[in-house]
């Protein structure tokens, strides 16, 4: 396979076509494409331009790009697109995205579109989507899928799922029902290859199926879906009846997310941001956290100077500020990512008691390896006191054994008040652990100097 | 489906069966379970009870539960297996997993675990696929795959695929090949489900069909499986020769592995560590970055011990040390954060020079919003005279702008370099930019006031 590579040539190619209205050009230079290069593509264009393809190229094609898009720039695109030129790409998706893109209209919209889907079924099945949560089984799945019914033969089957098949993308698992709708186990295509024509469903189904409820909550689907390594995923609604399936390409997506919004979190940006996103845009999702950081300086800035007696007798004390607070603020993190990671994995086993103690103890091993070092170098190198050095080397341990456990039981505090523990991270904790290490720093000070 | 809950009764349970060497009760007990939820349970049994159970069980489960284990946990196991023992589970695994498995033996037991493998074209994949670098499409692949040829019929591609389906565990895509095995396409299995009996594969095959080379990095094949929405994709060689397939769910783990990985380095943590693990591997993965940490906050203390006349003349100063170094700290981390998560996605678009410029931009209004704040609060909080305040605003958006370009330019630099930007995050930049941010702050101060 040739790897698409977008050159500013291709783009100005395309956008001297599009100027010059050659629509025959453009269709016959696009149709070589994969609709995700396609959306790569639109990405780089202005809407107008993005706009003008999609409606140049055939439905079943922009249908795709247009679930490939930013949802920024597809908002910008249904915004030029009427009623019935958004029903006629709908038509083309599958249920989910097709709820999703829905989802994204404004409300008075979103009904005029719904009507003019030309399948009754398909815009039934997407107005039913639209009553979940997005974050749900119910949010994620779509209504696609091959099911066959325990009482049918072999042939009969495999008649119907021809059928069925027609609607269905890709054919993940054949899932088998009573007559009612009830969930009652999976065939494997093996097994229907294998068995003789006249031979029941229920005497070659497997009976054993995981499967989640449309109201259990995505990360769990994702959990159950990895850890069983599942390629998809039955949807029931409350009486068992089979509703709808999860791909895990969904869920792809959405572990991506996930990681990249605790990223994020970690590294104090508050929303989905990217590099080429614009002033606004960034101030708002990066400013608020230098704020938080700002209140903490200032917090830092009330407890120096409050200790008067540092700043004037031993300001030898005040060149070590920065170290205390780095090393506050580094342990803070590393202890809370491990914390908020091992909650996100649902790894984190045991005790809370064990936990701590052994995070103290390796905050322990940290913290005098560092104290020594640092201990040794104040006295020769920047010539503080004996009892000086000693407050230096202390203050460092203590902080260390201080911010690790406040590392480790805030997100653990945050998380059983059903907030996302991954707030707790970056700037947050750094932010505190410093005001505090500081306040520390000076305590231990003030008792060993004795003043 | 009833979500699996590890409880202390469970474990102690299955404990005490061990202890009680009651096999039976203990191989009834455990066949109700997935073999990921009995990973689970191993996980929290010590080696010898783990490998009780993996000698108890039947290989068909067994080989299952190797996989999903810990690096560390199936280490110890497989030390107390014999070689036939390892063997007798890999006959059951599918290449590509058995093949990981045996790269983690060492050297001597490797060739002997090969010989006893039963099935000698089975070895011979698992001895191909140790050639492959394992962060290559190579080392991702499995041998196992529905292949057909293109001059078979209908009907013959049927028979075939009753008897290939045997070694596949689930059929995600049936590729077909010319007489010497290229690669020529796809066959979707609704056209086979719908085509005639006699009808010729090249009557119906889809030569569209996406592929990588087996030297392919694996963070490409990644980016190409979800770039295309694929949920398996075919390996060729140089020769364009079908040699594997790569399927969704190892690349779930690796997008996962990767994901935490990157959230590590930015909590500075160097290696896979989790809250659970011993003091030992935590103090490695953690103390090298407060080393780091510790540098920064010497080289600060260099600094300020250097600008003696403000320790001496301008005390007030040094309050705001906190702030400047938390700033610079922060805004350090957002920048770099944005980069590496663009390129990790390749949504890195743009000249290098607009997106400094945007970057500028963007700290400047954050720059200017907090200086304002904090010269406002110094002057009329702390009674900083006029001109210490100023030097304090200004160092505050100069020390913002500086940090948001090195946060920008380190990952892009790193990245060229063929590092891996991910390591400039965390303590890293924070580092750099403390001992940056207070060298700034002085000079500025330094300017003004005129000392």
């Amino acid at each position: 396979m040739i790897r698409f590579q977008l050159t500013n040539e291709f783009i100005e190619q395309v956008e001297k076509l599009i100027e010059d209205r050659n629509d025959e050009a453009l269709t016959t230079l696009l149709q070589e494409y994969h609709f995700a290069d396609i959306a790569e593509l639109l990405g780089e264009l202005d809407s107008d331009e993005a706009t003008y393809i999609v409606k140049l190229l055939d439905s079943e094609v922009t249908s795709e790009i247009l679930i490939e898009l930013d949802d920024e720039l597809r908002e910008q695109i249904l915004d030029n697109l009427t009623p019935s030129e958004i029903a006629f790409e709908l038509n083309e998706m599958d249920t989910d995205d097709a709820a999703d893109i829905i989802a994204e209209l404004d409300d008075h919209i979103q009904k005029q579109v719904i009507d003019q889907i030309e399948d009754p079924s398909h815009a039934a099945d997407i107005v039913d989507l639209l009553r979940y949560d997005e974050d749900t089984a119910g949010g994620l799945m779509a209504k696609e899928l091959v099911r066959v019914k325990e009482t049918w033969t072999v042939a009969g089957c495999v008649r119907e799922m021809r059928r069925q098949a027609e609607n269905v993308t890709r054919v993940h698992s054949i899932y088998v029902t009573d007559k009612a709708g009830k969930l009652k186990g999976r065939l494997s295509l093996k097994d229907l290859l294998t068995a003789h024509e006249r031979t029941h469903i229920s005497e070659i189904y497997i009976p054993k199926v995981d499967y989640v409820n449309v109201h259990t909550e995505a990360n769990e689907v994702a959990r159950v879906m990895q850890k069983y390594d599942l390629e998809a995923i039955p949807v029931v609604d409350d009486n068992g009846i089979l509703v709808g399936r999860i791909t895990i390409d969904d869920i792809v997506d959405y572990i991506k997310e996930e990681a990249e919004r605790d990223y994020q979190l970690a590294a104090g940006i508050s929303q989905d941001v990217e590099a080429d996103d614009g002033l606004f845009k960034q101030t708002k999702a990066r400013l608020p956290w230098l704020l938080i950081g700002m209140m903490g300086g200032l917090g830092a800035a009330t407890i120096i100077s409050n200790f008067e007696i540092i700043l004037n007798d031993f300001p030898k004390l005040l060149i070590f500020v920065p170290l205390i607070q780095a090393t506050a603020g580094n342990v803070g993190v590393q202890s809370s990512a491990i914390i908020v990671q091992g909650l996100a994995n649902d790894t984190l086993k045991g005790k809370l008691f064990a936990r701590i103690i052994r995070e103290t103890t390796v905050a322990l091993v940290n913290g005098i390896s560092i104290a020594i070092i640092v201990l040794l170098i104040s006295h020769f190198v920047f010539y503080t006191s004996y009892l000086e050095s000693l407050s230096i080397g202390i203050a460092i341990i203590t902080v260390i054994i201080i911010a690790a456990i406040v590392g480790n039981l805030i997100p653990l505090f945050l998380y059983k008040k059903g907030i996302d523990p991954a707030v707790a991270t970056g700037p947050f904790i750094t932010t505190s652990n410093d005001v505090f290490g500081i306040f520390t720093y000076f305590l231990i000070a003030k008792l060993i100097l004795g003043f």
